[in-house]
Order: structure tokens, then C-alpha cells, then sequence
């Protein structure tokens, strides 16, 4: 079967995907998509690429769907965002399959039907590598307003939804092929961005949150500049993906994934110490762990205690690859 | 000169660009960007590859930079809308000198410095080609409203600001090295989108806009679909671009050209017949030559009066390349 043109393909494409709601006055088929006027609004971009975010074929194209929209989306739930539109780019080589793509935009539509998000524009066009850039929209919900990172205050409880080291296990597991459970797996192949538990935390009084993605060690260091604080972090405190005690990894490797490992999309966040156990116990009813895992102190930069020592501690660098 | 890491490279690009403005309350370097409360929002995205949009060394980085943003606020031009903030996304192969990453950023400030657009936010990520992709958005101007394809009926007027064939002349000689007129070449080196323009023929009563991104008979197909109607386009009211009376072109070459030819960022706009000449009276105040170029039937797709026999008509498809 010869490629569909552009044009058909994008048709093909949007069929796939919600693309209407009640904010949205014109959506995706013109220059650009029309929202009424609003609350505040909070805007990110993130981009997945092939070789550096995923691989193929250990991911199928509906996982690369999925994992570029829920990475974007974890950005909003780091704010407390309501998640509103999504707009994404895909750059494709030229051989590939147009089922490929109608599989990526299924997976798109996965994440964006359970989020509540409308797909309301994009653009297709030939490029080296597969490549998916989203753009996604949230508003300032009514009961609760936005989180930034410049929040923290010397004193605050650091905290964590979940726990974290799997993504980064598992898309080593991936890259080499190696057998991998399952539950690790779902982490690369099916992420869920926290969204439910960011708009919880904001309501719960965080003074600052941001999303895990470029691994605990380098965000914590991200809210603590953004902040003008320290950040002491427990490392007996912080969760690590359960599934990681069934692999063969050392004490230390363990470490590297729980500190440096990115794309975990779970929520750091700082509260007032009287705040934070109310914000724990609002959190458990919604069935999301949260846990205690260090303090704000005066200063600047980010210490962990009780690390296994020899850790690796840097963030993963996007640009360099590794 | 190791390569900076990715947040040190963000940290000096982000010098390059301005960030800030009375609408943001935060921008980049947070989770997202936030925006006040405000107007109906335009939002669009557009993307260029590597190979595809621009070759190297023949595009200056600076002149990638500049394309990626120009080329997305085009498609705020053919709202009408005032354009407000940019959020770009660069992939980039590993052997990309720092330097050029940098005069990158230098092209996309040039481009916002000049059309009054913020840099809100923004992802560095590794690919296998270069590829930048923008997302725009616009609010609605206080004078007028936002213009969208499917306005247009029958016994419009068709018309049509600047002229057109010159981009796609321009990047076959980049791709080619053959030499070529400087005024061609900044068509693709320097393309300025139409944003006065836009708003002027919205305030002007602008039945129906798009910006001619995919070439003009390709996007008048757009328009009249949107629109449910038919355009008939006189070829001999369609100007083309100066510069190709200089070139060694034959008339059906120039026809493909001023046909089908892509990026030329120039407005296709439908007017009513008793309103469009005060428009172009409008439109040459302000420097801008807007012609008619056909009207508006009952009925679908496109017809060309008087175009040379045997040119090709087809639109640039970016999935196939060409």
C-alpha cells in the first residue's frame, strides 16, 4: 500500500483523537486552535526522541503515543493543573509505516481520553529520527491555585508521591532487551502523569512541587535553586520502586536509579510541617502514597544522607545521551 | 571545548531570549509557563527539519532559528491574532557545536525581539537530525476578531498579500548551491510572517484567512473546504515573486512555483465584493500589496483560469519530502 499523502494521514489521524470541548471555539484543521478566555493558564512543552526517550521496537508505536503525552501532561501535574488542550508535533523518517503513525496517535488518544485532555492541533513532517514534541495547556483550578518551584521555605517537609528508580530501570531493560518485570515495564510503556495528586497537593498547601523527570537528585536541585534554599534529603526515607528488589542490582546501582534515574513523573513537593500530614492523609484516600523524605533548610544545594557510597548522582543530560 | 551539560546550555540560551512580559507570571524555568487570565488564545504549532524545511551549512544556524519562529507565528498572521508568547523545542544531534545551538537561540530572540513575542518555555533534547519545533500563541486584538478558514461565500473576492514562488525557488537553490538573488533568498533565510497584515484584514471584514505555508493552490484547497465552497484563481492576477523574472525558469516552471510552491508566508484572505478595496486601500497604508486573485463560488475545490499548460499543482507534502 502506497504512504497516504500528508493531508490524508492528518485526516486519518485526527479521527483517532478527542478533539472537541467546551473551551475549545475552533480546534484542530485551522491555522491555530481558538480557546475562549480563561483563567490562568499554565503552558509546557517536552519532546520525546527516538534513541534518547525510547526505542524501537521494544516500544510500540502506541507506548511512544502514550509516553510523549504523559511526559508533557506530568509538567501540569507538577503545577496542579486542570489539563485543558495538547497540541503535538511528530517528526517521522520517510519509511515509516503509516500504520505506525495511526498506532502512535491511538496511543495519543489513550492518555488524552483517561486525562481529560483535547488534542486540539499539530503538525506531521518528514525528520531523521521519530521525534514527538507536545505542547500541553492546563488552567488554575477554582479551589486551588498554581504551584511553581520558588516556594519552598526553610523548615518545609520535602515529600514524594510514590516511589522511583523503575523508569530508568526499565528503559535499560529496554534498550539491552533484557527480560523485565512487568509492573517496571508499565513505567516506561505506560506512564501516568500524577494529575489527580498534583491538584490535590496544591489544595493540601505546597509552597513549591515540581514533576520528577530528570531524576529526585537533579529536580530536588531545580526547586531548591528556584526556591533560594537546601534541600537535606533521607535516602532511607525515599521510596524505591519495589519492583528494583527483584532485579539483581547492587546496593549502590539501586541508588543511582532511586536518585539519578529520570522519568519517574512522580511529584516532589514541600509543605508547612504542621500541613503536611493533613496533605499525606488527603493523598492515601486518593490512593497515592506520599512520604516524608527530607527538609528545606537555609543555604543552597541538595545533600542526601545514608546513601550507599560510590552513588552516581547526576541528572541525566538529554542533550549528551547515555 | 567539552560540550556544556544541558541545563548550563539552557542557562545561556535562555540569555539570548526575552522571557518576560506583563501577561507571564512566570515563565521559563518553571514546570510551565503562566499566563494571566486574558482573551480568546490562538494557539498553533509548526515544526522544520533538518532536510526537509533547511539544509546545512547553507542555513546559518541563526536563519534556522529565525524559520522556526517565523514560520510558526504565520500561522498567527492567518488568525488575525496579536501574537503574545513562543514555546520552542529543539532536538539535537550529539555532534552539534554549542556554538551553533547558541546562534540558534540568537535567530529565534531576533524573530521575537522583532514581532514582540515572549520565549515562555522551551526542551533541548538529543535526535538524529536537527528539528525545531514552536508552538505560538496569540490572544484575540481587542479591535477585531479572530479569523478562521471556514468563513468564506459565495461572490467573494479572493485575494492574496505579497506575492509567492519565491521560497520554494529559494530553498531548491539553497539545497542545490546554486547561486540566487538575495531578496529569494531571504524568503527563506529571513521570512517575515504577515502579523500586521493579519490584523489589519481582520479589522478590514476579512470573511475567511490562511497563511500560505503548504503552497497557494494546496491551501486554497484548505480554505474552500473549510469554507464549503469553490475558489476560482485567475493565474494572471496571481503575483509572482519579483525576483523569479531573473532566473532561468520557463512559465510553467515559475507557474509550479507561484502554484504550489511552499513557505512563501504570504495571506490568502476572502473578502466581501463592497469591502475588499478599502481593505487593499488599508493594507497599502501599511506597505503591503493586497491583489485579487479569483472570487468565491457555490460548489468545492479549486479551479486556475489561464495558468501555462502542464504544471504541477500538487501542494508540498512534508510526510514525503520532495
Amino acid at each position: 500500500m502506497a504512504p497516504a499523502s500528508e493531508f490524508e494521514l492528518i485526516e486519518r489521524f485526527r479521527e483517532r483523537l478527542p478533539l472537541r470541548s467546551a473551551e475549545l471555539r475552533t480546534g484542530s484543521g485551522d491555522d491555530a486552535a481558538v480557546t475562549e478566555p480563561r483563567r490562568a493558564a499554565a503552558t509546557s512543552v517536552d519532546a520525546i526522541a527516538e534513541g534518547v526517550h525510547f526505542v524501537r521496537p521494544q516500544f510500540p508505536p502506541e507506548a511512544i503515543g502514550r509516553k510523549a503525552l504523559a511526559a508533557a501532561l506530568s509538567d501540569l501535574a507538577g503545577m496542579g493543573a486542570d489539563p485543558a488542550e495538547a497540541y503535538v508535533v511528530i517528526g517521522v523518517p520517510n519509511d515509516t509505516p503509516d500504520d505506525d503513525l495511526l498506532a502512535i496517535a491511538d496511543g495519543l488518544g489513550q492518555v488524552a481520553e483517561r486525562e481529560g485532555v483535547v488534542i486540539a492541533g499539530g503538525d506531521l513532517t518528514g525528520a531523521r529520527g521519530l521525534f514527538l514534541a507536545v505542547t500541553v495547556v492546563g488552567t488554575e483550578p477554582k479551589e486551588s491555585r498554581l504551584v511553581e518551584r520558588g516556594g519552598a521555605r526553610p523548615r518545609d517537609v520535602v515529600a514524594l508521591t510514590g516511589a522511583v528508580g523503575g523508569a530508568a530501570a526499565a528503559l535499560s531493560a529496554l534498550r539491552s532487551g533484557a527480560r523485565a518485570d512487568p509492573r517496571l515495564l508499565a513505567r516506561q510503556l505506560d506512564p501516568v502523569p500524577r494529575l489527580a495528586a498534583g491538584r490535590l497537593l496544591s489544595e493540601a498547601g505546597a509552597t513549591a512541587m515540581i514533576d520528577v523527570s530528570d531524576g529526585l537528585y537533579a529536580d530536588a536541585g531545580h526547586l531548591a535553586k528556584a526556591s533560594g534554599v537546601a534541600l537535606e534529603l533521607r535516602y532511607g526515607d525515599i521510596p524505591a520502586d519495589p519492583a528494583l528488589s527483584d532485579t539483581a542490582l547492587d546496593p549502590s546501582e539501586v541508588a543511582g536509579l532511586v536518585l539519578a534515574g529520570g522519568e519517574d513523573y512522580e511529584l516532589l513537593v514541600t509543605f508547612p510541617g504542621d500541613e503536611w500530614e493533613p496533605a499525606q492523609g488527603a493523598l492515601a484516600r486518593a490512593g497515592v502514597e506520599l512520604s516524608a523524605i527530607g527538609s528545606v533548610k537555609k543555604g543552597a544545594g541538595v545533600t542526601v544522607s545514608g546513601a550507599p557510597a560510590g552513588v552516581e548522582l547526576a541528572g541525566y543530560d538529554h542533550r549528551r545521551g547515555s
